[in-house]
């Protein structure tokens, strides 16, 4: 045992939903004494950076419960039961936007919030975007819009906060990296 | 009401812990179908991209319970009721590593799962650092190693996932974006 490690005396799952789980969980400190952690198990997830011929990023506007407001985000979602992250991006990409992707490459993989969740997303580039004409439907429970943005406007885009989230503000950062690179 | 808006028709409490709370909400779809959704609440929290006289990156080690793993982040805490965030990155500097500062300014606020959560991180970058005496004590519940990381170490422990939380993946993304600029 590591020497910063917890070690759980006792596991209560208190919720288990479509998409979290609730744990509270009782553990012992490196000190010896006990605190109570607060835990969200999460199937994880998958984001792509997806980027047009004309060096464009696609961009999913969507209405996010949790925040009570519309926010604009690289497509994303839910691994499904034993699925491989590069096959659900690519499904996810499709039915989100239409696209099928040339290339595909993992760029990280991060958790989101590990202070009480086990969330990781995995962000991928594609490139090669060709629409398909007959593509994979949006789950029944999902509505959202389509942009495609140049660079400046998805990094004006997180200025004004239209562009909110951790991955997508991961993903522009990225571009921007990627770009001042190219020019040097 | 726009177009991609999703209305609560009954949001129910399920758990209030010392950190989240959950709530499981009804909505109608923008379609007038029904759909579950689970909302985690979170007070927020910041983050301290401290840089030291020498260019290093202060960095805390802790054993994450949620991800039952030690790993290497950026110092951040949640934010206390009614506290202002940039007095928030200033107490968790200081309590985590010891370290006053002379400058703070936020670089990006994001959220960190929006698909399930309201979490916000406020990451602010902080210089002219000061180690105190007497620096206020960490939780009681805390236990952390401090490291001091150049840029390109920091880039290895993300190749090799000792660094794997998304604030802290933008925020050696931030530095290197930065390096970059200043030698062109």
């Amino acid at each position: 045992m590591s020497r910063l490690e917890e070690k759980t005396i006792r596991s209560e799952k208190l919720f288990s939903g479509k998409v979290i789980s609730l744990y509270l969980e009782d553990v012992e400190l490196p000190n010896g004494k006990e605190a109570k952690r607060e835990i969200i198990k999460h199937p994880g997830a998958v984001a792509i950076l997806a980027i047009t011929d004309e060096n464009k990023i696609v961009m999913v506007e969507q209405f996010r419960k949790a925040l009570d407001r519309t926010i604009v985000e690289i497509p994303a979602g839910k691994l499904e039961k034993g699925e491989e992250p590069a096959a659900c991006a690519r499904r996810e990409l499709e039915e989100e936007t239409g696209y099928e992707c040339g290339s595909l490459e993992l760029l990280n993989s991060f958790y989101t919030s590990p202070g009480f969740s086990d969330e990781i997303v995995h962000v991928y580039i594609a490139r090669g975007l060709v629409k398909k004409e007959n593509s994979a439907p949006l789950d029944e429970d999902e509505f959202i819009d389509l942009e495609e943005l140049t660079l400046e406007e998805a990094i004006r885009y997180i200025k004004d906060q239209k562009i909110f989230d951790a991955k997508t503000v991961f993903a522009v950062q990225y571009m921007q990296l990627q770009e001042v690179l190219a020019k040097k």
